[in-house]
C-alpha cells in the first residue's frame, strides 16, 4: 500500500468526445482523518456514462465537477482508520469518494456492505446504481406485462443486462441491442434475450421490425440515436418508455441535421398514447431496500448473470472511460484500485 | 322541417389548411328507419380539431373519412321516429351521426341525455368529450397538486377553459395562453386564470417566464408549436405533460426546419425527470360517469363557466371549422343544425 493518494482530476472540459488530455493524474499525500472522520481506501471504482455529463458545465440535474477537481464516482472502499463511532477499520462501504485511492469521510451517505469479499464490486453494478436503475425504471415506468415485448439497448451493459433478465423473468419477449457479434451472442446465449441485434448492421431497422412481430410495448431508453429511431415506428399503443440515459448523444457538440423531427415524435406519442418519462435513480433511494430484497438473492445465486469488465489501476481509468462512451466495454466497467 | 337530408361530405383530402372546396354540400332524401332502427334529427353538431386528422389518410388512431363520405362528428340529436324498443320519439341522444341533418341508427353507441332543452349542447363541450378530455388528462396524467403552476393553451377553448378552471379549483396557479386580447381578458376576468398571455405577442416566451416565477409543474399540451417551445425551458423537475392535441401542427405539410431538436427534448425530459404522455379520450370512457359526477353540478350551477361559439346551419360548418383551426372561434364551436 502506497502512502500516496493517487487521484484523477478533470484537467479541462471536453469538446465532444473526451480525450486523455482532459484528465490529469495527481499524487497527493495520504490524508489524515480528524475527529469524527474516517479514512477510506478505494477498492473498486465504478465508471458510468453519467460521468460524461459531470465533465460539462451544461445545465444538468447535478453540479459539474470543477476543472481541477477530483472526478466524481461511486466506489467500494475499506475503512482504513476510523475516528467515527459508527464505523471501524476493515468495514467495507459504498461511497461517492471519486477517482482517487484515499478519501476522508464524515460518514454521511456511506452504506455498509455485507457482500462476500469476492463479490464486493457488485455494489457498483448489478446490486448498485445500475441494477437499481434497471429495476426501478422497468417496474415503476415500464409496467411490464406477461407476453409483451421489451427492447433495450446496451444489452450486455449493467443496466441493459439487468433490464433484459428481469423482463424475461416477468414473462416478456426480450429483444436486446448491442454493438458487435460477441456481445449479441452473449446476450442471447448467456443473458437469455430472445433476440439480440447489432446496431452497427446496415439493416438494423428492418431486423428490429422482424424481431418484434407484435410491436414494442416497453422500450427501456438508455442510448437514443439510431436505436430510438428504429424503435419509434414499432411502438404499440399504450407503450411505455422509461428514459434513463442518452449515451449516443453525450459527446455531441451540436444537434443533428434537420428537419426538426420533434413534431413527429410528439404526434406519435399522441396517436399511440405513449408514456415517455425521464428518471434519475438518485430520486428513488427510498425503494433501494425493496430492490435489493427482490434482486440480490437471484444475483448471488447466479440465477441472474452479471458480467464485469475489470480495468486494473486508477491510471488506466481515463482510457477505459473514454472507451466505454463508444461501447468498447463488455459488461459493467469497474476499476480495481487496490 | 325540411324533408331533405342536408349533408357535408369530404370532397378532397386537404393539402395543408383545408379550404371550402375540400367540402361538398349534398341534399339527399330523408332516410326511413327499418325494423330496430331510429331516425335521428341533428340538433347540434360539434366541430373539433381532431376532425382535421380524419380528413387525412396519414396514419392515425382512427380510420379516415373516405373521400365522398359524410364528415364525421359528434351530435346532439332528437329521435324523430323509433322502431327500436329502447328509444322513443322525442328522446335526446348523443350520437356520432356526423355533419348531416338526418341519420339512421341501430341504437349502438347512443347515450340518452337528461339535460334541459336550453343546455343540450353542453353534451358536446363542457359535459362531453372536450370537458372529459380536460378532466381525465389533468387528473390521471397531470396529477395536479395545490400550489403548483399549470399552463394550458387555447385557454378559452372547450378543453383549455375546463383545464384551467379545474386546476384553479384544485389550488394551482393557472396560466393560460390564447390568441388576442379579448380572449386573454375573458380568460382572466371570467374563467379565473391567474394570468393569460397572447401567443401572438413578440415577447411571448419572456412573458411566459415572468408569469411562471416558480416554473411549470403541469403543462396540458393541446397545441404544440411556439407555446411548447416557450414552456419547455420552464418545466420543473418531475413535471407532467398530458398530451392530447397538437393543433399548431395539424395543417403542416412538412416538418419544421432543422436542426433536429429531438435529442434536446429527450435530454430535457431526462434531466428534469418529466413525464410526457399522449392520450386519446376514447380509451377512457369507463371513467365518463365519474367525470360527470364530479363536474356536471358545477357546470349546471354556473360555478364552472362555459362559453360557446354558435354557428347557424350546416351550410356554414366548413367555414367555421376552417376558422377554428387558426383560432378564430371564441369558446366551444358548435353548429345549430335544426
Amino acid at each position: 500500500m502506497s502512502d500516496e493518494n493517487l487521484q484523477v482530476r478533470l484537467a479541462s472540459r471536453p469538446k465532444g468526445a473526451p480525450t486523455e488530455d482532459d484528465f490529469e493524474l495527481r499524487r497527493e499525500p495520504k490524508p489524515t482523518p480528524g475527529d469524527g472522520e474516517l479514512l477510506l481506501r478505494t477498492r473498486w471504482l465504478s465508471l458510468d456514462p453519467y460521468m460524461r455529463g459531470r465533465m460539462s458545465d451544461a445545465p444538468s440535474y447535478a453540479a459539474p465537477v470543477p476543472v481541477g477537481g477530483v472526478m466524481v464516482g461511486g466506489t467500494v472502499a475499506v475503512v482504513e482508520e476510523s475516528r467515527h463511532p459508527d464505523f471501524e477499520a476493515g468495514d467495507h462501504v459504498l461511497s461517492m469518494s471519486g477517482w482517487q485511492r484515499y478519501a476522508l469521510s464524515d460518514g454521511v451517505g456511506l452504506r455498509k456492505l455485507e457482500l462476500p469479499e469476492a463479490r464486493l464490486s457488485l455494489a457498483l453494478g448489478a446490486l448498485g446504481m445500475p441494477g437499481f436503475t434497471a429495476w426501478w425504471g422497468l417496474n415503476r415506468i415500464g409496467e411490464p406485462k406477461e407476453g409483451e415485448t421489451l427492447v433495450v439497448a446496451a444489452a450486455t451493459g449493467p443496466v441493459g443486462s439487468m433490464v433484459g433478465q428481469l423482463a424475461k423473468r416477468a414473462g416478456l419477449r426480450t429483444v436486446g441491442v448491442a454493438g458487435g457479434p460477441d456481445k449479441c451472442r452473449f446476450a442471447t446465449e448467456t443473458l437469455g434475450f430472445d433476440v439480440c441485434l447489432d446496431h452497427r448492421d446496415a439493416g438494423f431497422a428492418e431486423a428490429l421490425a422482424k424481431a418484434c412481430p407484435d410491436g414494442i410495448d416497453v422500450y427501456f431508453e438508455n442510448v437514443g440515436g439510431k436505436v430510438l429511431a428504429g424503435v419509434l415506428p414499432l411502438l404499440n399503443e399504450h407503450a411505455r418508455v422509461p428514459l434513463c440515459g442518452l449515451v449516443a448523444h453525450y459527446n455531441a457538440t451540436s444537434l443533428p441535421e434537420g428537419p426538426d423531427r420533434t413534431p413527429m415524435l410528439l404526434g406519435l406519442l399522441l396517436r399511440r398514447k405513449i408514456r415517455l418519462q425521464g428518471f434519475i435513480i438518485a430520486d428513488h433511494f427510498d425503494e433501494f431496500g425493496a430492490f435489493l430484497k427482490d434482486v440480490a438473492p437471484a444475483v448471488l445465486s447466479g440465477e441472474i448473470t452479471v458480467r464485469e469488465d475489470v480495468t486494473d489501476g486508477l491510471e488506466s481509468a481515463p482510457k477505459a472511460f473514454i472507451g466505454m462512451l463508444s461501447g468498447q466495454n463488455f459488461g459493467k466497467l469497474v476499476v480495481q484500485v487496490s
